[in-house]
């Protein structure tokens, strides 16, 4: 198979462990992935977003066909039993193509809206060993095995079994893994904003193991000096991108109107309003019942966005009234809390007052009114003081490794530094009234 | 209005003449091209090409923002009553933004599917006449005269009032157009093909006006030898994304199962089946009945791919197959017809041997086989040798014009040389016979 | 005047206030430009850094023509007398051409090498004054008045006359000006390490005037949160060169060997030995002669290496052998010296006994030993704690203005952190044996 | 080895077989390229292009890693006695780097100025074969037969013994070869025109063996339909850079000066008047003597550019008005000839009088006037037709092979079309009387 990609230039599966790439896209499930927006509704704020899952999971393979030609170069710090045989690379290929196929539309939020949703992550497992998907039919005629190391793989190489190679692991989920050196690329490129681009042939080129007298199984590390200004740039690129597009106010805005059309249709459906359409998943998350993997499969941008234009007609005024504003991009206005507005306590209250200002204006609070806080921190120190993955080391001059935060001076003064937003998301109608009670500038960002 | 483009990276409309732009991008009509992808089934071929007509749009009135800084540096060459006042700027803006605003989903496969289904130029025009629409609201509050200066300006200059700068008309929709300048490269980007990327800045800065000496208005044209490979790249750019683009096998393959989709539906509708979802346009088109502009406006990629998903658990074994096709992507398989084969007697005797083996092995011929011709050809010659729009000149350093076929030695030879292929679609179970009987290669392409 | 640039790709100097530029480049002083490289001897470490002082300025003047359109774009925020004019612009735009004009071959290292040699700078300065020079008589020939505004331009806007336009001076010498983005984008691109890169368009889009209440001249700011992550990365962009190429250990190593081949000349010119060819510049300085401008600009790439080939085979073995090594590139290696080894004592002793190691080898110690002590630090604070001139503001939503480091986290973290190596410069001969001395890893890099 | 290129971005070195290429360019012969621009004159017309031999030579290798790579994927389509060992790979690998190490400063120039000079490629196999060199040294140290094997690769393939991988020599020195891989990407870049871009990741994968069933060597072909735009691309590439940059008119007219230089020169040598400093080597040619390989290597742009500068001052008029035009860029103007005064009459009639308006305005017509005909043309036809080397042939999907003119329309219109200009080129003293005798345009560029 061979592939033009915007980022990534010419793509190519072709060896006969890349084989299975092509054969796992002509599933259904795969296909799917094309009718699902990779950023959600980022596109509103940034045209150019809009691709979609399907062509982030082929670039993430295709980001582990580079990975694992660089792992191969470095065989010779590898003992014998940790290499990287074709068997093992074709599990990887399948494990990045597969680690976001259980995703819906909007996934975050729909699991946020909806209490009780199952999380995107347990789907992707779902599809993987369920015998009804045809995922799962092509993954065991290649060999029966096969669901249970990809599940391995993408629930972090622990579960059900540890897999073999806890690197590899690591490549499809960790710090640095295939997952993120594809959407920070694709995510940069699509927007336009640059900040997400780094140097990814560099940064492979300086990926080593760490040094491992201990018996305990290699992993990643950054090769001397020569690949710091790569990682650095590694991190800086996610941060830009948490900065300007994930965490975006707009943006942000315009995933809390989703979110209430989802919570309103929720509280329509449990009242015993008929919606139409309404997809199955919807309906049972509704109602706090199991969904079953073919209905949810039936989620998509597709789906979901005929609901939502149809639901522009539906009787209930709030919910048609919010489709309506999606439909012209009429989405809430953003003011900033910062300072003493950032506190808790006044944060409420100024919540309050939103709410009734809207009750005022007319319009639902619940449906218009939300306290947005956004957070991002990444940790770049000692293995302790880090979650479940311990974070790359950088092997020096010398064979020593050391942590990242304790090289790189750049780092060292972002570790644990936070990207931390406080907004208070509001209807266009009264938020020239609202930035007057948070005391904030003229277009009332309120920006210190 | 700031924006980031994958293409154009910074987009700016902050001039008082540009604030049109803003203000019809938020028009519920504009909004929709957001959910009709520009290159339509491409993505199923080029995975990346998954942008929309409204980022098109969008950079379509960007390039007439840089194209009407170039012309008005080129002031002195213009009779006072040809130049462009900010007045004219603002209609040229809003007609490079509008001019695509009557597309709907897969246009020309519904057009050509579909007998008597208005053609989507007819629908732009009447987007911007229509008193209902958000679109003329906003114009005609800017000013009335506008929606009738766009209708001239959209369709060619002329029709109903000839627009006063015929120029502008052209850079509207001509052989050198703001329209074609955005998406050659915008497709050549998305789809990583890079054969349509030109040398946009080196282009502009090359057009000029054609001198005029006989009282007719100014037209434009290349600028000397210095514009000469600009101008050839731009025409290569058009061959290349037509040869390896938009007239590639696998496209053209995917279009002929959207429009057996098309036709099987409304041959359903005809006959009096029911089908849920069925967006009222297409089943008033298929009754041969007139289509309202709100029926119209309500076809997208979203109503219409969930008509297709719900298709394939509908009733009628054709249509439901040919949706499953579709959600899986199982398009047919082309058959390159050439020297003898692609002679119309043979063609056709080619194309009843392959609905012969379609009923042998079960599946409806006129769902699954077509002869796909697909042609395009480009003129540089003389005007008289040309249609309605005389094609550009070449000034030379001596002040004569001439015509760009007689100075791009280039150009000259590639004067009515026509890209043509003819195909024979078939489905993929009878392909291989299919490929015997044509006689062609090892993979059926069947090439000389 | 139309060019193609690998950076900017188009640059064109056509307006009547550009057409300066072609006329400065016609002269010999800045043709000479062509004759040395920008990056001086780097380009034996990144050799694709061989862009000379002559396609910079051109890039520095393109950014300055672009900046100009900013500025302009931005009139009404500045009082009338303060606004851009024609001549101004001219004024600014033949600054930015000559600002590096009195470069020499490896400049930095002369003026280091041989106590006394005139600045650089000075050498500008001159080469615009003195009524000898062809850019003098292009000057004057346009307005008399001209070479004293460009000398205060270039000279910071203050001598010999406070340049009426401060502002405009910053943007030719400044914290944010033409040259530096200019080199930052060049140096990148032409190393390959990209960097270098920051996002030029997005960058003069969000620059702005601050807002002056107070009668104090305007002075650039960035533009509120959106300009942020923009100057955000022309910082890093700069951190990132210095530390990855202007500061890298093999340029270093490279500048103490021209740096030795010039103290040892002018040691033999000193003594009284001959050497031919001797640039009569060096000659001169050598013996703490003043420099008559006509034997200044005679020094250039060309001259100095000629020089430096023929003294391959001069008397003195010495300086035959430091020429022999450039001309092969065996440069020296350097040993890093970290935590206790940086220390000045420490590191005194270690020189010394490098200098021991070469006297074994039988190598001069002053020709091949140097402790190198590179170092560059940036501040973003506030005005008080900035040398001369103030650094840029951000202006926020509410028309505040509030320093870069006060808004912006990263920034703030970066405030006054320094980059800084010290090293231990060594002939390869000696290497192994300094690096167990020093206590470092297997290649002697030393890193802790 | 690790390095970074402003074309390629990250280039390596570090298998095995790839050793060599470091090894290489630390010898004095190779290191010497980087004294001689690549694009000799040409930066007086790009700016840009000022790279040099040197990062053309390791980018030429840096193909042939990639090159390599490729081939060893296609290893089952040949027989095995012509597959790629890493010995061979090794000899590509020098062969690539080496085959331009005995480039002269303006080469080309030279060899036409001077009447007997021999041809640099026969001093690149002097290079190689002459005990004398450290190139030669480094080689037979690896393996005392590299020697003759790169000079048969960089001969041909066929002389002094014919190269046992045929194809591997087209590979260094053919139509499709890694030294045009890289000097139409390198230029194109440098100059910033663009022209000279093609797809080389699609080219290199579009790569595959020429069915052979006569047992005749394995050759290089396109694979199917599929390569067919990336070749097709790649020779409009050239036919661009030959149009816009090699064959320019300012460029040509530049050279045309040098060479001048160099005939006076000469001339004054043979005559003798003392030249400081004069070049040994050219002493020598114009004396017509023998060149010694010592004073050929001598010869770089420093040493001529040190001379040329001097000349200046030198006491023949002519050679020193020559030298100074050089110094400001006062090169000639061209006068393009079409049409009737292309007819070699008429041209040498032109000639003739431009000579006498030379003498009238007291020039040395023989320093000044020349009639400059550029020519290329490229033929993509059947074998017969072609010199010795046989064209690429396309591989279709019967696995029949046929010459590229035969399935690409595109170029079987471009077949044998040459790219031809007729210039006169004159001192811009009379250049406004040649243009009026030559009856063209305003700016005399006499174009039809």
């Amino acid at each position: 198979m061979l592939l033009r990609d915007p980022v990534h230039d010419l793509v190519t599966f072709e060896a006969d462990e890349e084989r299975i790439v092509p054969e796992l896209l002509a599933t259904s499930e795969m296909q799917r992935l094309r009718r699902i927006k990779q950023l959600g509704v980022t596109h509103l704020v940034f045209p150019g977003a809009e691709h979609s899952r399907f062509t982030h999971a082929i670039g993430a393979s295709h980001v582990m066909t580079r990975l694992i030609r660089r792992l191969r170069a470095l065989h010779d710090e590898l003992p014998f039993w940790q290499r990287l045989a074709s068997d093992r690379a074709r599990d990887a290929l399948a494990a990045s193509l597969l680690h976001d196929v259980g995703h819906g539309p909007y996934s975050h939020l729909f699991e946020e809206a909806i209490a009780g949703a199952p999380h995107h992550e347990s789907w992707s497992l779902r599809i993987v060993r369920d015998p009804g998907t045809e995922v799962h039919q092509k993954l065991v005629r290649i060999d029966p095995g096969l669901p249970e190391r990809i599940a391995s793989l993408i629930s972090g190489g622990e579960d059900p079994h540890p897999y073999p190679l806890p690197y590899l692991a690591h490549a499809v989920s960790g710090t640095f893994d295939v997952d993120r050196c594809d959407y920070l690329l694709r995510d940069a490129h699509m927007t336009g904003v640059r900040y997400g681009l780094f140097d990814l042939d560099w940064l492979l080129r300086s990926l080593r193991f760490s040094p491992h007298t201990d018996g305990s199984p290699p992993r990643f590390a950054i090769d001397g000096m020569k690949g710091l200004p790569a990682i650095e740039g590694f991190v800086l690129a996610r941060r830009f991108m948490f900065e300007q597009v994930y965490l975006h106010k707009a943006t942000r805005a315009a995933e809390v109107l989703i979110k209430a059309i989802f919570a309103r249709a929720a509280m329509l459906v449990r009242d015993g309003t008929r919606l139409d359409p309404i997809p199955r998943a919807l309906e049972l998350a509704a109602h706090g019942e199991q969904i079953p993997l073919g209905a949810y499969l039936d989620l998509d941008d597709v789906t979901i966005g005929a609901a939502f234009m149809a639901w522009c007609d539906t009787r209930d005024p709030v919910l048609a009234d919010l489709c309506r504003r999606l439909r012209v991009r009429r989405i809430g206005k953003t003011v900033e809390l910062t300072g003493e507005n950032a506190h808790p306590e006044r944060a409420d209250d100024l919540v309050q007052q939103a709410r009734e200002l809207c009750v005022a204006a007319g319009l639902e609070p619940d449906a218009h009114v939300a306290l947005d806080i956004a957070e991002d921190v990444q940790s770049f120190g000692d293995a302790e003081t880090e979650g479940s993955e311990p974070p790359l080391d950088v092997v020096l001059a010398d064979g020593r490794a050391r942590p990242l935060g304790a090289v790189s001076v750049l780092l060292a003064r972002l570790d644990n530094v936070p990207i931390r937003r406080t907004r208070l998301v509001v209807p266009p109608e009264i938020r020239d009234e609202v930035v007057l009670r948070v005391g904030g500038g003229r277009d009332g960002t309120g920006v210190p």
